[in-house]
């Protein structure tokens, strides 16, 4: 029995990331790979991967031979447009950013307005494609190549997904989504056959696709896995990440629906201050006294694990954070004080560049050099890959 | 217990047609509703509702109802394209035609490329598209308004139809979809969110919308009528016809796998002489001695039946055709002669309206005023409803 629940719906207690690996058949991302993929990108990894946030995989190393034989590869992610996002959503796109930076890749990113739509019972199509809207303007923020970036939302690029997305549906049975994502008999028939449209962007280029995702998605891509080859293709290799944990400890996930337990990209300085001075879990001691004499511990200490999962990329200024919190020389409120600042400062630069991606909307949806390439092409046709 | 079995996929034994509106819940369609329709129609209804193959409805009254308010309906019907198409085929589209003559309504037809290639094992998306586009033309070659008839195939109208189908597919479950059309888990996902699909077309007008189809298509309404106002829209109308039974006798119905059944509508003038001579089945006597003595029975006479359902317009020919052979004065030979004449005059006006077709297929699909119309507007926005 595990203590700890993750399917693509549902994240419940405190996720032991080693256990996971098992559960899933997936394999860890060694120290090995790393150095291979650090000669490769000709420079240093980026600090969700030194830091061990993306810590498991299928067939990076495959991407990894691949790369070294000149053959390439393309990236694809994504995003269930349920509301606004908060940060921990960022975290696979801001991967999926370093590796076009480094490899040059095409990136595909399918935003899910109808699996949204079929999978909240209150939430209606309208809302779902406001937020597909509003989410999109934040991964443009993320600063992808707007030539060689496809953003999509289904129920615009349907038109084109839904031939290949019927081919991938007719070799998935009810028996099988039943056993892999735990479907019933009250699952609508939309939800149903959702599987095989996410699906389709792995088949966009005859190469390897790499995946960079919550481990929670994992469920999609092994169905993917079985098929891909009886198609032509490539099975998908995918880099899995933890959760960012709830400011509120390492329980479950962040979510929308309780906003003590994230920071949004909208919430404004004020709010970030208040949320993670009054909310994130401590690893110091109750009073300052106790904490100069005994320390405090930054493994539990969110504001800590922040800084280390994404906010603070000089390795040696962690160090002396860390060594000084521990030591007690750093109080909570220190801590804290420079977390704030460190994020506010993210979201200032976020709320900029989401600013100017209004305007650039349209390149990465439809005018950019791959995004029109995926609206003049057919799916079907081989010949016609970017 | 039946001995026959009527579903969208199959037709097995010999239909009790009476039985079969008890099974469905259907009503029959009396003299009266047809006095109404023949007052409305302002002149004689066609031989299709004359002579009972349209047999059942549901709701048909309203549509009458409405006609007399001057409310106004619009007509749905489709075409599941796997292989070519014979006479039985036809019937649906021939009285829609009528209906459209009389009334000048808009006109929607489905090609269900999705849907065969997703239920038949063996058949390719390409093959599936292939007969999509022959099936058209010789829909076509039926003669409808161009500017008042949109024919769609799925693959393609697919982006325009996905938001509502997914709308509707989310108030669609498995449970109900196994109880209806006897799906299991063994059931492909693509064939399990069709039926959301398949009923999109209900919506395409604020109108009631009046389906002629053969009856085994009966399921799929029962599901629109269920859901239909709690989307403002209107439950589904339709009629319902016999099968044209097949040359060899009442069981079953003609079935492309089994050319001894049927006339293909590509037969060419000696092939249906052949089949008729060798397949249609006959009331008559073993011998023309017992023949003149005993007469034939027009009533278990396949060439007969199909001269009554379809190819002998004229009541007065056709009752001395029945009197005729009835006596014995009509040899079996003669009353075959007869249908084959019946048959390949209508054959060969068909194929030249199906060559003519080739040029009209984008007015039908593209350019003609109500398909130029379906393909400009939102199907989520009523406010540009045809």
């Amino acid at each position: 029995m595990e203590e700890f629940t993750v399917t693509p719906w549902e994240v419940k207690g405190r996720v032991d990331y080693e256990k996971l690996i098992k559960i899933f058949g997936t394999e860890a991302i060694t120290r090995d790979l790393l150095e291979r993929l650090e000669r490769l990108a000709g420079g240093e990894l980026h600090v969700l991967l030194r830091r061990g946030v993306f810590f498991s995989h299928r067939d990076f190393d495959k991407i990894l031979d691949d790369l070294e034989k000149g053959k390439g590869f393309f990236l694809y992610t994504g995003r269930g447009p349920s509301g606004p996002m908060h940060i921990g959503h960022l975290i696979p796109f801001i991967l999926t950013k370093w590796f076009q930076d480094r490899f040059r890749a095409n990136v595909y990113i399918m935003i899910t307005d109808d699996e949204k739509f079929l999978d909240e019972e209150k939430m209606s199509l309208e809302e779902a494609r406001h937020w597909a809207f509003e989410n999109t303007l934040d991964i443009i923020a993320v600063g992808f190549d707007p030539d060689r970036t496809f953003i999509f939302h289904d129920t615009e690029y349907i038109g084109k997904m839904y031939p290949l997305a019927i081919k991938i549906a007719k070799k998935i049975n009810y028996n099988l989504v039943r056993a892999v994502f735990g479907f019933t008999g009250s699952t609508n028939i939309g939800l149903l056959f959702y599987p095989a449209l996410q699906i389709v962007p792995t088949f966009f280029e005859k190469k390897r696709c790499l995946i960079p995702a919550a481990i929670d998605q994992d469920p999609y891509w092994r169905i993917q896995r079985d098929l891909a080859e009886s198609f032509g293709y490539y099975k998908v290799a995918a880099i899995h990440s933890k959760f960012l944990p709830p400011l509120t400890g390492f329980e479950g996930k962040m979510s929308s629906s309780k906003p003590e337990t994230a920071i949004f990209l909208t919430d404004d300085p004020k709010t970030v201050r208040t949320k993670i001075m009054k909310y994130a879990f401590s690893g110091g001691q109750p009073t300052i006294e106790l904490h100069r004499k005994l320390g405090g511990n930054p493994d539990i200490d969110i504001s800590f694990q922040w800084l280390k999962m994404l906010f603070e990329p000089d390795d040696r200024r962690l160090k002396e954070i860390e060594d000084s919190y521990r030591s007690g020389a750093m109080l909570t409120g220190e801590l804290k004080e420079y977390l704030i600042d460190k994020i506010n400062r993210f979201l200032e630069e976020h709320r900029e560049r989401r600013e100017k991606a209004r305007e650039m909307i349209h390149v990465y949806m439809r005018e950019g050099k791959l995004a029109r390439a995926m609206w003049e092409r057919d799916l079907l046709d081989t010949n016609t890959d970017p």
